[in-house]
Protein backbone atom coordinates (compact mmCIF):
# COMPACT_ATOMS: atom_id res chain seq x y z
CA UNK A 1 0.00 0.00 0.00
CA UNK A 2 2.55 2.34 0.73
CA UNK A 3 4.77 1.77 -2.09
CA UNK A 4 1.42 2.05 -4.53
CA UNK A 5 0.56 5.19 -2.40
CA UNK A 6 4.10 6.87 -3.32
CA UNK A 7 3.66 5.93 -7.16
CA UNK A 8 -0.01 7.14 -7.36
CA UNK A 9 1.23 10.63 -5.76
CA UNK A 10 4.07 10.71 -8.12
CA UNK A 11 1.95 10.01 -11.46
CA UNK A 12 -0.73 12.78 -10.08
CA UNK A 13 2.20 15.29 -10.14
CA UNK A 14 3.73 14.25 -13.62
CA UNK A 15 0.15 14.62 -15.10
CA UNK A 16 -0.20 18.19 -13.51
CA UNK A 17 3.55 18.85 -14.45
CA UNK A 18 2.98 17.51 -18.58
CA UNK A 19 -0.86 19.45 -18.33
CA UNK A 20 0.81 22.31 -16.63
CA UNK A 21 3.47 22.59 -19.40
CA UNK A 22 1.04 21.50 -22.78
CA UNK A 23 -1.59 24.51 -21.82
CA UNK A 24 1.33 26.92 -21.03
CA UNK A 25 2.53 26.02 -24.94
CA UNK A 26 -0.92 26.26 -26.45
CA UNK A 27 -1.98 29.64 -25.48
CA UNK A 28 -1.68 31.81 -28.43
CA UNK A 29 -1.00 35.75 -28.15
CA UNK A 30 0.02 35.22 -24.01
CA UNK A 31 2.67 36.68 -22.10
CA UNK A 32 5.09 34.13 -23.97
CA UNK A 33 3.92 35.66 -27.87
CA UNK A 34 3.82 39.39 -26.67
CA UNK A 35 7.92 38.71 -25.37
CA UNK A 36 8.87 37.05 -28.84
CA UNK A 37 7.22 40.24 -30.62
CA UNK A 38 9.07 42.52 -28.68
CA UNK A 39 12.29 40.47 -29.23
CA UNK A 40 11.77 40.32 -32.70
CA UNK A 41 10.89 44.06 -32.70
CA UNK A 42 14.31 45.00 -30.74
CA UNK A 43 16.48 42.98 -33.40
CA UNK A 44 14.58 44.55 -36.15
CA UNK A 45 15.48 47.77 -34.85
CA UNK A 46 19.07 46.47 -34.76
CA UNK A 47 19.20 45.36 -37.79
CA UNK A 48 17.96 48.46 -39.55
CA UNK A 49 20.51 50.36 -37.57
CA UNK A 50 23.29 48.00 -38.52
CA UNK A 51 22.44 48.27 -42.38
CA UNK A 52 21.55 52.05 -42.21
CA UNK A 53 24.74 52.59 -41.13
CA UNK A 54 26.32 50.70 -43.75
CA UNK A 55 27.80 47.98 -41.19
CA UNK A 56 27.08 44.68 -43.26
CA UNK A 57 28.85 42.58 -40.62
CA UNK A 58 27.17 43.60 -37.49
CA UNK A 59 23.69 42.84 -39.69
CA UNK A 60 25.18 39.44 -40.37
CA UNK A 61 25.80 38.46 -36.47
CA UNK A 62 21.82 39.42 -36.27
CA UNK A 63 21.70 35.44 -37.87
CA UNK A 64 22.12 32.18 -36.96
CA UNK A 65 25.99 30.63 -37.73
CA UNK A 66 23.71 28.61 -40.33
CA UNK A 67 21.24 30.75 -41.45
CA UNK A 68 19.29 30.59 -44.97
CA UNK A 69 18.53 34.01 -46.81
CA UNK A 70 16.56 34.06 -49.79
CA UNK A 71 16.42 36.94 -52.11
CA UNK A 72 14.54 37.50 -55.41
CA UNK A 73 16.01 36.70 -58.24
CA UNK A 74 19.44 34.83 -56.72
CA UNK A 75 20.09 31.30 -55.70
CA UNK A 76 19.51 30.36 -52.13
CA UNK A 77 22.41 31.96 -49.96
CA UNK A 78 23.29 29.38 -46.94
CA UNK A 79 25.75 30.58 -43.75
CA UNK A 80 26.72 33.90 -42.28
CA UNK A 81 29.77 34.59 -44.29
CA UNK A 82 27.07 34.56 -47.53
CA UNK A 83 24.87 36.42 -45.90
CA UNK A 84 27.12 39.64 -44.92
CA UNK A 85 28.46 39.33 -48.17
CA UNK A 86 24.77 39.71 -49.47
CA UNK A 87 24.06 42.77 -47.76
CA UNK A 88 27.18 43.85 -48.49
CA UNK A 89 27.19 44.44 -51.90
CA UNK A 90 22.93 45.79 -51.58
CA UNK A 91 24.84 48.68 -49.52
CA UNK A 92 27.56 49.03 -52.40
CA UNK A 93 24.22 49.36 -54.62
CA UNK A 94 23.58 52.02 -52.75
CA UNK A 95 20.32 50.63 -50.15
CA UNK A 96 19.70 52.45 -47.06
CA UNK A 97 16.74 53.77 -45.19
CA UNK A 98 15.50 50.43 -44.15
CA UNK A 99 12.56 50.38 -42.11
CA UNK A 100 11.23 47.48 -40.89
CA UNK A 101 7.29 46.76 -39.77
CA UNK A 102 6.04 43.57 -38.11
CA UNK A 103 2.62 42.41 -39.06
CA UNK A 104 2.63 39.21 -36.94
CA UNK A 105 4.84 36.85 -34.89
CA UNK A 106 4.25 33.66 -33.69
CA UNK A 107 6.38 31.43 -31.62
CA UNK A 108 5.90 27.76 -30.68
CA UNK A 109 8.78 26.75 -28.83
CA UNK A 110 11.90 28.12 -29.86
CA UNK A 111 11.24 28.64 -33.10
CA UNK A 112 9.33 31.66 -34.12
CA UNK A 113 7.72 33.24 -37.76
CA UNK A 114 7.32 36.97 -38.61
CA UNK A 115 5.79 38.49 -41.10
CA UNK A 116 6.78 42.06 -42.26
CA UNK A 117 7.03 44.99 -44.49
CA UNK A 118 10.41 47.08 -45.45
CA UNK A 119 10.97 49.74 -47.05
CA UNK A 120 14.06 50.98 -48.39
CA UNK A 121 15.54 53.49 -50.93
CA UNK A 122 17.95 53.03 -53.55
CA UNK A 123 20.62 55.99 -53.88
CA UNK A 124 22.22 55.38 -56.85
CA UNK A 125 25.00 57.28 -58.44
CA UNK A 126 23.45 60.40 -60.11
CA UNK A 127 19.74 59.36 -60.02
CA UNK A 128 17.00 60.42 -58.07
CA UNK A 129 16.41 57.71 -54.81
CA UNK A 130 14.03 55.06 -55.76
CA UNK A 131 11.71 53.78 -53.18
CA UNK A 132 11.46 49.91 -52.40
CA UNK A 133 8.64 47.73 -50.59
CA UNK A 134 9.66 44.19 -50.02
CA UNK A 135 6.96 42.05 -47.77
CA UNK A 136 9.16 39.29 -46.03
CA UNK A 137 8.60 35.99 -44.00
CA UNK A 138 11.93 36.07 -41.25
CA UNK A 139 11.73 32.38 -39.30
CA UNK A 140 13.52 33.10 -35.59
CA UNK A 141 15.03 30.65 -33.46
CA UNK A 142 16.02 31.06 -29.80
CA UNK A 143 19.28 31.02 -29.01
CA UNK A 144 21.10 29.31 -25.44
CA UNK A 145 21.35 33.22 -24.00
CA UNK A 146 17.92 33.50 -24.40
CA UNK A 147 18.47 35.59 -27.83
CA UNK A 148 16.22 35.69 -30.91
CA UNK A 149 17.88 35.06 -34.37
CA UNK A 150 17.15 35.04 -38.12
CA UNK A 151 17.26 32.05 -39.25
CA UNK A 152 15.38 31.91 -42.62
CA UNK A 153 14.97 35.21 -44.30
CA UNK A 154 12.69 35.39 -47.49
CA UNK A 155 11.21 38.37 -49.38
CA UNK A 156 9.84 39.53 -52.09
CA UNK A 157 8.16 42.92 -53.80
CA UNK A 158 4.65 44.59 -53.34
CA UNK A 159 2.79 46.66 -55.78
CA UNK A 160 3.87 50.42 -56.58
CA UNK A 161 1.07 52.50 -55.52
CA UNK B 1 9.16 11.11 7.04
CA UNK B 2 6.93 8.83 5.57
CA UNK B 3 5.42 11.87 3.79
CA UNK B 4 8.97 13.61 2.74
CA UNK B 5 9.77 10.50 0.92
CA UNK B 6 6.39 10.33 -0.97
CA UNK B 7 7.29 13.76 -2.20
CA UNK B 8 10.65 12.81 -3.08
CA UNK B 9 9.57 10.71 -5.33
CA UNK B 10 7.28 12.43 -6.91
CA UNK B 11 9.39 15.50 -7.56
CA UNK B 12 12.11 12.70 -8.93
CA UNK B 13 9.51 11.31 -11.25
CA UNK B 14 8.81 15.16 -12.55
CA UNK B 15 11.88 15.79 -13.53
CA UNK B 16 12.81 12.71 -15.08
CA UNK B 17 9.10 13.51 -17.22
CA UNK B 18 10.36 17.39 -18.01
CA UNK B 19 14.00 16.47 -18.77
CA UNK B 20 12.86 13.07 -21.02
CA UNK B 21 10.36 15.75 -23.02
CA UNK B 22 12.96 18.24 -23.28
CA UNK B 23 15.50 16.23 -24.63
CA UNK B 24 12.87 14.41 -26.93
CA UNK B 25 12.20 17.71 -28.19
CA UNK B 26 15.17 19.02 -28.39
CA UNK B 27 16.64 16.05 -30.89
CA UNK B 28 16.63 17.81 -34.56
CA UNK B 29 16.69 15.39 -37.22
CA UNK B 30 14.29 12.31 -34.89
CA UNK B 31 11.87 10.35 -35.66
CA UNK B 32 9.21 13.07 -35.73
CA UNK B 33 11.25 15.38 -37.89
CA UNK B 34 11.01 12.42 -40.51
CA UNK B 35 7.76 12.19 -39.75
CA UNK B 36 7.21 15.79 -40.55
CA UNK B 37 8.90 15.70 -43.74
CA UNK B 38 7.18 12.52 -44.48
CA UNK B 39 3.96 14.18 -43.78
CA UNK B 40 4.92 17.91 -45.53
CA UNK B 41 6.12 16.05 -48.81
CA UNK B 42 2.90 13.88 -48.90
CA UNK B 43 1.09 17.21 -48.58
CA UNK B 44 3.03 18.68 -51.33
CA UNK B 45 2.38 15.84 -53.42
CA UNK B 46 -1.43 16.60 -52.81
CA UNK B 47 -0.91 20.25 -53.94
CA UNK B 48 1.06 19.70 -57.32
CA UNK B 49 -1.81 17.32 -58.11
CA UNK B 50 -4.73 19.32 -57.20
CA UNK B 51 -3.03 22.51 -58.95
CA UNK B 52 -1.91 20.40 -62.31
CA UNK B 53 -5.57 18.94 -62.69
CA UNK B 54 -6.89 22.43 -62.07
CA UNK B 55 -8.87 21.85 -58.73
CA UNK B 56 -8.49 25.66 -57.26
CA UNK B 57 -10.91 24.85 -54.51
CA UNK B 58 -8.68 21.55 -53.59
CA UNK B 59 -5.30 23.51 -53.55
CA UNK B 60 -7.00 26.02 -51.15
CA UNK B 61 -8.12 23.50 -48.65
CA UNK B 62 -5.02 22.50 -48.04
CA UNK B 63 -4.13 25.56 -46.40
CA UNK B 64 -5.43 26.62 -42.95
CA UNK B 65 -8.20 28.70 -42.57
CA UNK B 66 -6.20 31.91 -41.42
CA UNK B 67 -3.25 31.10 -44.34
CA UNK B 68 -1.68 33.84 -45.73
CA UNK B 69 -0.24 33.76 -48.93
CA UNK B 70 2.22 36.45 -49.76
CA UNK B 71 3.03 36.11 -54.19
CA UNK B 72 5.29 38.27 -55.38
CA UNK B 73 4.66 41.83 -57.06
CA UNK B 74 0.98 41.66 -54.94
CA UNK B 75 -0.46 42.56 -51.64
CA UNK B 76 -0.75 40.04 -48.77
CA UNK B 77 -3.90 37.91 -49.11
CA UNK B 78 -5.32 36.49 -46.37
CA UNK B 79 -7.80 33.47 -45.39
CA UNK B 80 -8.34 30.38 -47.74
CA UNK B 81 -11.14 32.22 -50.04
CA UNK B 82 -8.63 34.75 -51.65
CA UNK B 83 -6.24 32.20 -51.46
CA UNK B 84 -8.36 29.93 -53.65
CA UNK B 85 -9.49 32.96 -56.14
CA UNK B 86 -5.75 33.75 -56.23
CA UNK B 87 -4.69 29.88 -57.60
CA UNK B 88 -7.62 30.18 -59.39
CA UNK B 89 -6.32 32.88 -61.40
CA UNK B 90 -2.48 30.95 -61.79
CA UNK B 91 -4.70 28.24 -63.07
CA UNK B 92 -6.60 30.38 -65.81
CA UNK B 93 -3.30 32.26 -66.83
CA UNK B 94 -2.11 28.86 -67.82
CA UNK B 95 0.38 27.75 -64.96
CA UNK B 96 0.79 24.34 -64.83
CA UNK B 97 2.98 21.28 -64.64
CA UNK B 98 3.90 22.30 -61.10
CA UNK B 99 6.65 20.40 -59.36
CA UNK B 100 7.68 20.88 -55.56
CA UNK B 101 10.98 19.71 -54.04
CA UNK B 102 11.40 19.78 -49.97
CA UNK B 103 15.04 21.29 -49.30
CA UNK B 104 15.02 21.44 -45.61
CA UNK B 105 11.85 20.67 -43.19
CA UNK B 106 12.28 21.39 -38.92
CA UNK B 107 10.07 21.52 -36.50
CA UNK B 108 9.13 22.80 -32.88
CA UNK B 109 5.76 21.62 -31.65
CA UNK B 110 3.02 22.35 -33.47
CA UNK B 111 4.67 23.88 -36.45
CA UNK B 112 7.20 23.85 -38.80
CA UNK B 113 9.01 25.51 -41.18
CA UNK B 114 9.79 24.22 -44.72
CA UNK B 115 12.44 25.65 -47.61
CA UNK B 116 11.70 24.07 -50.81
CA UNK B 117 11.79 25.07 -55.27
CA UNK B 118 8.85 24.78 -57.38
CA UNK B 119 9.05 24.72 -61.00
CA UNK B 120 5.69 25.32 -63.30
CA UNK B 121 5.09 25.50 -66.80
CA UNK B 122 3.17 28.31 -68.68
CA UNK B 123 0.84 27.48 -71.09
CA UNK B 124 -0.08 31.02 -72.54
CA UNK B 125 -2.28 30.97 -75.75
CA UNK B 126 -0.19 30.58 -78.84
CA UNK B 127 3.01 30.67 -77.12
CA UNK B 128 6.19 28.24 -76.47
CA UNK B 129 5.29 27.21 -72.88
CA UNK B 130 7.49 29.28 -70.47
CA UNK B 131 8.99 27.32 -67.49
CA UNK B 132 9.17 29.00 -64.32
CA UNK B 133 11.51 28.64 -61.16
CA UNK B 134 10.97 29.65 -57.95
CA UNK B 135 12.20 28.93 -54.05
CA UNK B 136 9.41 28.83 -51.53
CA UNK B 137 9.24 29.10 -47.68
CA UNK B 138 6.45 27.53 -45.98
CA UNK B 139 5.40 28.02 -42.27
CA UNK B 140 3.11 24.80 -41.62
CA UNK B 141 0.92 23.59 -38.85
CA UNK B 142 0.01 20.85 -36.95
CA UNK B 143 -3.82 20.29 -37.40
CA UNK B 144 -5.67 18.72 -34.67
CA UNK B 145 -6.47 15.60 -36.82
CA UNK B 146 -2.60 15.20 -37.10
CA UNK B 147 -2.25 16.83 -40.71
CA UNK B 148 -0.20 19.42 -41.31
CA UNK B 149 -1.55 22.48 -43.33
CA UNK B 150 0.16 25.39 -45.39
CA UNK B 151 0.06 28.61 -42.65
CA UNK B 152 2.43 30.75 -44.59
CA UNK B 153 3.38 30.23 -47.77
CA UNK B 154 5.67 33.54 -49.78
CA UNK B 155 7.99 32.47 -52.56
CA UNK B 156 10.55 34.27 -55.06
CA UNK B 157 12.33 33.43 -58.53
CA UNK B 158 15.77 31.84 -58.80
CA UNK B 159 17.95 33.28 -62.20
CA UNK B 160 17.52 31.53 -65.33
CA UNK B 161 19.84 29.12 -66.03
Amino acid sequence: MRNSSVWLAAARISLMVILVSSITSLVPGGVEADEVRKAVEAANGQWAAAFNRGDAVAVAALYTEGATLMPPDRQIVRGRQGIQEFWQGAIQRGLKDAVLTTVEVQADGNTAYEIGRISLTVHAKDQTPKPISNKYVVVWKRQADGSWKLHVDIWNSVPAK
